[in-house]
């Protein structure tokens, strides 16, 4: 806890500092907190989430397929070689990803490469709140949904990653302000 | 040369290793190239500018001023830490920014710091297409502006400086496809 900020000193930071520590609350995509900022001074962590879901709301499809794309897949490529950012690391581990059968790793890894052949993008999912077998479950489910569907389940799972994360970096005190 | 891509071997790159050639062609803001990668083909390398702008137009206030936040100030703190972008350094060195002196220096850092606080986003400019004489004079005349005329211009720098960067990654074959 020594590490989290109160909500008054979020409100305190100049742009730098803010973009250095909310930068990857959305995956790779700093412009989101860079877009924020201005939007102080922010009443709680929740009026900060909130921003930044009003503004990834206002991309354009593109965009929103950008923030997507800006995600690894999950126990992909670069979870293997411990390449992932350390958010994506522990929220992995949170489900249990890191310790799936030789069949599920599998089972994943073909789906994922479906999914990005349909889409144009990977599959996103809030890992913390779903344990491993509820990710194999939801991806094939989603497989067959349409590219407009997935690119708005998409894009909420990312904000309730979003939430996670900031909740990781600023106290919750609700009676603040 | 070697190492430059034609625009056909631009246009076969899965999204992950596009993002991971043009992330950064627009300063630590790789939401814009993901978000363009769908585009594809490209026919040359001013499409591919030309997308990455459209979309640049696209983005709300907000999101054009955190493009901005997401530059760095001209000779500022992290050029004398050495901590600038590859492409940010060899730009700056390119205007000469390297070789002002402590009078020219001064001047540089007190103007960037007016120009923040009265903008909340840092002065922009292509460095490579501007001396250090032509940055100092418009960074002083620019501090007149108005937020929205300074969004504009700012925007506007950050695409030359995009072209630029482009123009040292892909092939500029005009006769292809």
């Amino acid at each position: 806890m020594a590490d989290m900020l109160s909500i008054s000193l979020v409100n305190e930071l100049n742009y730098e500092d803010f973009i250095g520590r909310f930068g990857n609350v959305v995956e790779h995509c700093s412009i989101c907190a860079a877009a924020v900022w201005r939007n102080r001074p922010f009443r709680d962590v929740h009026h900060l989430h909130q921003e930044i879901c009003s503004f990834m709301d206002l991309l354009p499809d593109t965009g929103k397929e950008g923030v997507l794309r800006l995600h690894p897949d999950l126990a992909g490529k670069l979870a293997e070689l411990g390449s992932l950012t350390q958010e994506s690391t522990a929220e992995q581990k949170a489900a249990g990803l890191d310790t799936m059968s030789p069949d599920e790793k599998q089972l994943l890894r073909e789906t994922n490469i479906k999914y990005r052949e349909k889409f144009g993008f990977p599959f996103v999912i809030c890992a913390r709140q779903n344990k491993k077998e509820a990710i194999l479950k939801g991806i094939v489910e989603r497989l067959e949904h349409s590219a407009a569907e997935e690119l708005n389940i998409g894009i909420e799972e990312v904000k309730k990653i979003c939430l996670l994360r900031l909740l990781g970096i600023v106290i919750d005190d609700k009676s603040h302000m």
